[in-house]
């Protein structure tokens, strides 16, 4: 998986670029735009005291407040990068003190919902052009961000019917200088494929690692122990910030739960695969999965390594 | 995650050691009893004269056979590495070339059937120790392996009733020569905690990836191009052996659906709290799944590094 930024921009895409919320997906962006020069000044804004400390500390942006709308004041892009469900306030709060024609993006989980969330609060004159970054970690916070998170990743673009084209250029150009392919799809249809990509996944990690811990006839100690055999994978995911994943859930909530009832039904067939004994159902399906990983791999989606490369053996590589 | 080995032992273990069956786990133990002296002289047994071949090719043992009757009758101590459904069928083909009182021990993911399956064809004087090393990546076949595959892993040991205590000690002084941790558990007990902790997992990470690659209104090739959400993380291990997942569904039925049926009742609680709208109730289990992968981590059974460790960044730690 190559991770490298390419040569920064001679020219900048936006004169300021303000982030609200600068967690692990706020401060990366800060960090790749100011590495890449795609915006000359960054003004960091965040309801939290403390994280808006550790930008500081960290360097994050050129000046830092709480105070939302005197953030976004001489902006010509915002970027949303609070959990969802902050969306809505967050957009109240800056509309009154937004320039002329400002482009306001997010990079939320969620789409359809973000929409209905800011189109009717933003002045007419905003420009929306929403974003999602397909790339991300298990941690949180201002100190988890590395300007090289983007890099190879998708970024989807859901821009709402009858957005300005340049607005969404300019977005592009911006996601592209810090190293993401771009996208441009429906907000319903990206909720649709991320409900399967990523948030049916962490619900059901999310739900093993409780049923693991819930239970009387193994100990939680037992469970940590014996987790190589493929529970530990699920632990990562269900490491994720519960705030953010709440809100990715209560508004996304028509897509998890359409393709949660698939995965249950085929969960079901499954089980009664196990139950009867049929072991050629069983290694069909199987085999069947299998394929889908060397795609991942072969799109430079993911590491080709063994158990992710998790562990370099200290005889040479894992063939010898 | 220390991944070394100690020093080979001065005195082997045993002097004439056979292994049937030379994948992944096979080939790993040909490689780390060679490296550290655990075995004087290592026979290589397997149906499968590709794989026998490039054990050969590989330097893997001192002599390789397809004739599993061939292979054992030096053998003071005997490892089975097939799939688990392959259990009775060498047990019954190695019984009459058994040496007195050699010791049969296995590898194999599930203990009370592969008890039930060995007990009733070997002779009496063959002293059985099963185990299972709680450690293993999704690939297969002797290329795969590697010499500290089992460093700091559990080797679970499941004597039956009535075991030689003198052959469970060397089956343990061979798995710590080799790096592993070893614990005696009743073979019943161990496969409800695999259940749990392993074969669960790897059930709902087939699944999954099954009902992704089944959908009609997403695309195959949108799953795959935006995997990093989560998703990616279950193919690796929906990419793992067919053949030995399918023989351990079929061999730990009644555990594998008594955690499964947990699993399902689980969901379809947090199923009705995204229909409800229920935010407190997922902010809560999502923060109580947190402290389990910190434990793991302590434990020394996984990588501390976010996205376990997939992407070093360029510009230094993730912190930064
Ligand atoms: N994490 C991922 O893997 C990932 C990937 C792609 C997209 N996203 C999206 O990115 C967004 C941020 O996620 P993250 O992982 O970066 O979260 P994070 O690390 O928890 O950061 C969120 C930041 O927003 C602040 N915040 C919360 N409410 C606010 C408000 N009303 N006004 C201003 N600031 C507020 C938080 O402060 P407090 O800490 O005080 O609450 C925190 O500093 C979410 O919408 C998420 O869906 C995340
Ligand atoms: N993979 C893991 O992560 C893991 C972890 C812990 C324990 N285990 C256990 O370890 C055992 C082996 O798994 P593995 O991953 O090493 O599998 P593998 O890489 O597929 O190797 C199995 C080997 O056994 C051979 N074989 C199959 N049937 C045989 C027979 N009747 N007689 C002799 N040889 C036979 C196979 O030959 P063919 O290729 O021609 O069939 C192959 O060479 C299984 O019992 C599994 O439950 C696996």
């Amino acid at each position: 998986m190559s991770e490298r930024l390419g040569p920064p921009l001679d020219e900048p895409v936006f004169d300021e670029l303000a982030i609200i919320g600068i967690g692990l997906i706020g401060s990366s962006l800060a960090r790749a735009i100011r590495r890449q020069n795609a915006a000359r000044r960054i003004v960091v804004a965040d309801a939290s005291e403390e994280a808006l400390g550790r930008a500081e500390a960290l360097g994050l942006g050129d000046a830092f407040t709480t105070d939302l709308a005197e953030g976004v004041r001489n902006a010509d892009c915002v970027i949303l990068c609070a959990p969802v469900g902050a969306n809505a306030a967050i957009g109240r709060a800056i509309a009154p003190a937004l320039k002329l024609g400002a482009i306001v993006s997010d990079v939320g989980s969620v789409k359809a919902d973000v929409i209905a969330a800011l189109q009717p609060v933003l002045p007419d004159h905003a420009r929306l052009v929403p974003a999602h970054p397909v790339a991300g970690t298990e941690q949180s916070g201002p100190d988890a961000g590395f300007a090289t998170l983007f890099v190879n990743r998708w970024s989807i673009l859901t821009p709402p019917e009858g957005a300005d084209a340049a607005a969404v250029a300019q977005v592009r150009r911006l996601w592209e200088a810090i190293g993401a392919n771009v996208e441009v799809m429906e907000a319903a249809h990206h909720d649709l494929v991320l409900a399967i990509t990523s948030h049916v996944p962490h619900l059901i990690a999310y739900n093993i690692v409780g049923t693991a811990a819930d239970l009387e006839d193994v100990t939680r100690s037992e469970v940590m122990k014996f987790s190589a055999g493929g529970f530990r994978d699920f632990t990562r995911i269900a490491a994720s910030d519960p705030t953010m994943w709440r809100d990715v859930f209560l508004h996304n909530k028509d897509a998890v739960l359409e393709m949660l009832g698939r995965f249950s039904e085929d969960l079901t067939a499954l089980q009664r695969m196990i139950r009867r004994g049929d072991g050629d159902g069983l290694f069909a399906l199987f085999t069947r999965t299998r394929g889908i990983r060397l795609g991942i791999v072969a799109q430079g989606q993911e590491t080709a390594a063994p158990d992710f490369g998790r562990r370099v053996p200290d005889d040479g590589k894992a063939g010898r």
